[in-house]
């Protein structure tokens, strides 16, 4: 087992170490530096590289050549990059990764157009790869940027909304993490020319990563571990969110109980002295179970997906991705 | 003559409904609702379809099917208008065509998102079109989104610089206005399978009416006649904006003169009633027939990359419209 994680965990490093040396390079000497400099403190700001990362687990699966994806891999970080710098702004966030927002360090223009452009920059690193079915992966890409913003836009709905379901929060986080996930599982099979099996597996699985991913997401902030860089335990609290564990809390919950979750609803959020009292309310009602329950199932979807695929290598690689995503700690 | 106006302004009109029939129906249904009207309301303000008529004026040209290009012209007015929802935030303008702009009447979230998202929907149109050549077309309209942003970006850093030229600024026009002109009609052509003569020319022809229309813009702030719905006579200097004629007044000015319009730069803008001041200055230092000659110089440029053009019906509609816009009054 140990063997299996290093091999894999040595595959990844020296991808992502090609892939963060690519973003370094990406904006060297360009101007004008007043759009290119706060891109590249931007992509500098370091993170997990899981987007680029299963572009490339995702070629290897189906037994493409990883230099035809390396580009992609790069897009889909630039993308994600974008998304990032965008939503700092819609929510106010003065930090990230421990270091100033962009709107913060520099301003509301510098950040919106950074992102704007941040957006053609990847379909110009996407287009170096698409030397076969062009047109299909452009529009994969693009379709996902559109679920992107719907999931976005979803998000902030349901900020002023009293009544969002767990179906609602899940078509959300569809849209707004996992539909990223599984376009670039989508994009690594398509440009290794995989066929629609194949494709459409990997793809799954991508979906269903995001979907645990997500729900992972809202669970570390109850369970999680606190450290200078990451978020602060219970901040989803803190500002309201209808995270999975507070829908699914409002819907398991009686009398007193639901009457205490309904004010969360109703003062937008709660003061930092109570995240304690509604972690242990969360224990009473099991939803921290539940969460659980919902990370593994969704990533034993994922993983039964991978079953048909050929590459055992490659295999291995996802598998390991899913394993590492359910046990991180931030 | 009239007639030739005539039969110009009918192909045009009709070419024009279709493309706001279109734009009209894109957002209907669709959902969430919070990202979908906001598109709509934007794109219902109108505006002079400048682009999306050069798109099919270009297929025209080449002897193109003006079915296949249809489209693209739609994508290409989706573009532009995600420039004018980003570009309204970061000029914090509140009204645009006489109606509220999106931030104004929505919030600064739902004006970043529609914009984003009015991005990917134009690629989404660009891809339905694109059954040939589809890298180079995608990749040319990518280019011209970096070009876009890069010329905001010098747009914005210039609000602060007191060393602008008239060489930056005229880079700073190319890539903010004439490069997506450019585009527009190097998608026409390529789309329409035209030769690179032809393609490189139609662009000519693009890039030339784009920054004898960015001049014009400039000249008619200061000749312009003011109405109800457009910009009010003066404001780019009430804002401080550093036009064609600001710069080339302030190259000509000497002693008092020049430092009548350092004032300017210094105090971010004029008074609304020094206006008239300021325009007699630019009288006498002959900047108003300055401008009048560059436009000229630009839109005989463009008319001269018509000629070796093939289709003398297409042709007849690009002089048309050159002539249109250098004799517009708004």
């Amino acid at each position: 087992m140990i063997v299996y994680s290093d091999k894999c965990e040595k595959i990844f490093k020296n991808e992502i170490s090609g892939i963060d040396k690519k973003l370094n390079e990406l904006f060297a000497g360009k101007e004008p530096l007043s759009l290119y400099e706060p891109c590249s403190y931007f992509l500098k700001g370091g993170g997990k590289r899981l987007r680029p990362i299963l572009v490339i687990a995702s070629a290897q699966t189906v037994n493409g050549n990883l230099k035809h994806v390396f580009n992609a891999a790069v897009a889909v970080e630039l993308l994600h990059n974008f998304t990032l710098v965008h939503d700092d702004i819609m929510d106010n966030s003065s930090k990230r990764r421990g270091r100033a927002t962009l709107h913060t360090k520099y301003d509301l223009s510098t950040a919106i157009l950074t992102g704007d452009s941040l957006i053609a920059q990847a379909y110009q690193n996407l287009l170096k790869d698409s030397k076969i079915n062009v047109n299909k992966i452009v529009l994969t890409f693009t379709n996902t940027i559109i679920e992107i913003c719907e999931g976005q836009s979803l998000d902030k709905e349901f900020e002023t909304r009293n009544n969002v379901s767990i179906d609602e929060y899940k078509k959300m986080i569809y849209k707004k993490t996992a539909a990223l996930l599984e376009m670039c599982c989508s994009i690594g099979a398509q440009l290794s020319g995989a066929s629609q099996k194949y494709i459409k597996a990997v793809s799954n699985y991508g979906n269903y990563l995001g979907m645990g991913f997500q729900i992972q997401d809202d669970l570390l902030d109850i369970i999680g571990e606190e450290n200078e860089f990451g978020k602060k335990i219970g901040n989803d609290l803190i500002e309201g969110k209808k995270t999975y564990l507070f829908l699914r809390a409002l819907e398991k919950a009686k009398r007193k109980d639901k009457l205490e979750l309904l004010k969360v609803i109703k003062n937008n959020g709660i003061k930092p002295n109570e995240v304690d009292k509604y972690k242990n309310l969360y224990i009473k009602l099991g939803v921290i179970q539940d969460a659980e329950h919902e990370i593994m199932k969704y990533t034993k979807l994922a993983l039964k997906n991978l079953s048909i695929l050929p590459n055992r290598d490659g295999k291995d690689l996802m598998i390991w991705l899913a394993k590492i995503l359910i046990n991180r700690k931030k």
